[in-house]
C-alpha cells in the first residue's frame, strides 16, 4: 500500500492505564481505585469549571469560535502579551506537534534531555528527524550547551520542570542556555508544570513576556491539564513572537479545541481559590512522600512538579512493585520503559497518599 | 528562523463567521442571529447528549480513555465491523490529516473534485503534495477514472455527498471508480453527510463493512458534527482494514478526543428519535428551498446533504447578497472563494428558513 516506509518502525505513545481498564482486568470497584499515574489534579474538577461545562452543553451542536477570542484575551491579560503572541492547542502536545512539523524533516536534529517527555521524540520520529539526548536525565545547562555546540540541532526542548523526573533548572541557568544558542534554532520551554515550580521556589520562574521580548527564537508552552485540572478537555497554549505564532497557526487545523473545552479553560483561569488549594496540597503532601523516602532509604528526585520519582536499588524491582500496587487498586507510573528502575507517583490527596505509602511500605517489608 | 520554506505560501482554513463576531461587528443581538453557514444541526443539541455532557463534567480533570473502548464498541456494533477497523479523530478532519500525512510528500499527487471540501487541499499542501482536480465540481465517475489513469495519483478523495455542492454519486458509480483504481492507491470515501443522502435516496448508500471487505485500499469516513449535532465537540471516525487503521493509529496523538466528547458521541448514537427528526425536518425544508429557487429562477444543485447551493446569474452577486443577509443577522456561506457566484445555505428550522427566504426575496426585488 502507499504508506510511507518509515511508519513501519514507529511506535505509538503508551498512555497510563485508565481506571476502566483496571476495573475490567482486576475486578476492583472503580470507587476503590486510586489513579496517580497521569499527574491529574487530585482535587478533581473545579466547581466553576463544572458549572461552565454544564452551561455550554446545549451549544455542542455549534462549531467552536475558531478565533478563540475569549480564551486568548484572558491569557493575554494573565501573561501580559498580545493575542497574536498566543496559539491554543489540543493540549500543549498539539503545539509540540505543530512546532516539530514546521521545522523538522529527515535531516533535522532535535536536542532533548536523556529522560524527558516522550512526545518530543515521538513527534520528531513522525517527521523522520534525529533525536540527540544529553547524558543526564536531569536537565544540566552545561550538557545542553555542549551538545548544542557539538550537534548544531534545529530545535531544542527544555522541560521546565522536567517530566517524568521532576527536576527543574533555575531561571538563570535557562537564560545561560538561551544565550549560547543561535537565533536560527528554535528553543521550546515546556512549562506544563511551571506553576508548581515557582510556588516552591521563585528561582525557577520563567515569565513568557520577558522571555519572548529577549529571545525571538523561544516558544513558551503551558497547559490546562495539570494545575487547572482539565486533562480530559485537551487545552494547552504557546506564547512566542507574532511571527512564530503566525507560522504555527498555518499548521493548526480549524476548530482544534472543542467549545466546551474553551469555556472550561476560561472558567479554570478565573478560579484562583482552586489553584491555590491545589498548590498548597501539593507542597504539603510532597513533604510526606519525601519523609517516607528518607525513612525507607529510597532515593528520590527533588521535585518541582505535582509528582515525585522514587528510584530503587537492586533489591526492589519497579515493575513488580507497580504490579503489586495495581492489584491493590493503585495506579502509578512505572519508569522501566524510560530505562529506570523507578516509579513516578502523582501527589494525591492526603487520604490517597496515605494508602499509597501504606502499600509501598507493605511491599518493601515482604 | 528554522521553519520550512514552503510554510510561507500556506494559507489557513477560513472558518464560517461565528455568531459572536456578528454580534461584535454589527451590533445585532445574538438571539436574533440565524447561523446557517456551517451545516450544523438546526435542532441543536439532543437532550440525551446534554445530559451525558453534564454527567461527565466532573471528570474533566481525568485524561480520556485513550483506547476509546466504549465509543469504538458502539460504532463497531452499528457498522458491523471490528473495533480494530475503527479510528476515532477530532472530527473526520483529523483523520484526513493522518491519511495525507501517512501517504504524501513532495512527489505525491492527490486527486479531488474541482469543487469539494477545502481541507483535502490544505492538508495536501502541509505535506507539499500536488493536488489534481477533475474538470467538474460535481463528482463524475468518468472524470475521476480518466484523471486517475492520466496522473496515477497516490490518494483519491470522493466526497459522498459532496461539500459544498450537495451532489452525490450513486453507489454503483462509486464502485465503478473503485474497480478502476489500483490497490496501491488509497481511496477515501468522505461520508460526513451520508445519512442525509441515503435517507433521500437508497441508491446513494455506502456500507463501510461491505466496502472494506471488497476494497482493501478504501477508508470510509464519518462524523458526529452533522446529523448527530456535535460540531463543537470534534468527533469523527474512520473505518478500514485493520492494517490501514494500525498505520493511521501510529500518527494519532494520545488523547485526541476529550472525555466529554467521547461520552457525548456515545449518547448521540443512541438517540434515534433526534436523528430521525433531523432527517425528516431536513427533507421537508429542503423542498421549501427548492420551491423557492424554481419560483425565482435560481439555479440550484440537487442536494443529498443538509444544505443547498444556489447558483446565481450575473444579475445577482453572491458576495453582495451574503453581505446583505449578514446585516440582517443571517449568516450563510458565500462560495466566491470556491470560484462560484453562489451561496450555500444550511437547511434550518421552518422558522429560520422562512426568514432567510424572506430576505433573499427582498434582496432580489430591490
Amino acid at each position: 500500500m502507499g504508506f510511507k516506509q518509515y511508519l513501519e518502525s514507529l511506535n505509538s505513545y503508551e498512555a497510563g492505564k485508565p481506571i476502566e481498564l483496571v476495573v475490567r482486568d482486576y475486578g476492583i470497584y472503580a470507587e476503590d481505585i486510586i489513579k496517580l499515574a497521569s499527574n491529574e489534579n487530585p482535587l478533581g474538577t473545579s466547581d466553576c469549571v463544572i458549572k461552565a461545562i454544564k452551561k455550554e452543553a446545549k451549544n455542542a451542536f455549534r462549531y467552536p469560535d475558531d478565533s478563540m477570542f475569549e480564551l486568548k484575551e484572558a491569557l493575554s491579560k494573565k501573561y501580559r502579551v498580545y493575542d497574536k503572541n498566543i496559539i491554543i492547542g489540543a493540549g500543549s502536545d498539539q503545539i509540540i506537534d505543530f512546532i516539530i512539523k514546521a521545522i523538522c524533516s529527515k535531516s533535522s536534529k532535535v536536542l532533548i534531555s536523556a529522560t524527558t517527555f516522550a512526545m518530543y521524540e515521538i513527534y520528531a520520529k513522525h517527521n523522520e528527524a534525529s533525536v540527540i539526548r544529553t547524558k543526564s536525565g536531569i536537565h544540566k545547562a552545561d550538557e545542553f550547551i555542549d551538545e548544542y555546540k557539538r550537534h548544531n540541532p534545529n530545535l531544542v526542548f527544555l522541560c521546565l520542570p522536567n517530566n517524568p523526573l521532576g527536576d527543574c533548572l533555575d531561571r538563570n541557568e535557562v537564560y545561560r542556555i538561551l544565550d549560547s544558542i543561535s537565533k536560527d534554532c528554535i528553543v521550546v520551554l515546556d512549562c506544563a508544570y511551571m506553576q508548581f515550580a515557582k510556588y516552591k521556589d521563585k528561582a525557577k520562574l520563567i515569565t513568557p513576556n520577558e522571555i519572548i521580548g529577549k529571545y525571538q527564537n523561544v516558544i513558551y508552552l503551558g497547559t490546562f491539564s495539570k494545575l487547572y485540572g482539565l486533562g480530559g478537555l485537551r487545552v494547552g497554549f504557546g506564547i512566542a513572537t507574532d511571527s512564530i505564532i503566525a507560522t504555527l497557526n498555518k499548521l493548526r487545523p480549524p476548530f482544534n479545541i472543542t467549545n466546551v473545552s474553551l469555556k472550561a479553560a476560561l472558567a479554570a483561569l478565573k478560579d484562583k481559590k482552586f489553584t491555590q488549594e491545589t498548590l498548597k496540597n501539593n507542597l504539603k503532601e510532597m513533604a510526606v512522600y519525601e519523609d517516607f523516602a528518607r525513612t525507607n532509604n529510597i532515593e528520590y528526585i527533588d521535585s518541582y512538579t505535582n509528582f515525585i520519582t522514587f528510584i530503587f536499588s537492586n533489591k526492589v524491582d519497579s515493575t513488580q512493585l507497580s504490579q503489586y500496587l495495581l492489584k491493590n487498586g493503585i495506579i502509578i507510573r512505572n519508569l522501566k520503559s524510560y530505562g529506570m528502575n523507578a516509579i513516578r507517583i502523582t501527589i494525591g490527596t492526603k487520604k490517597q497518599n496515605k494508602r499509597v505509602l501504606k502499600y509501598i511500605s507493605k511491599y518493601l517489608k515482604r
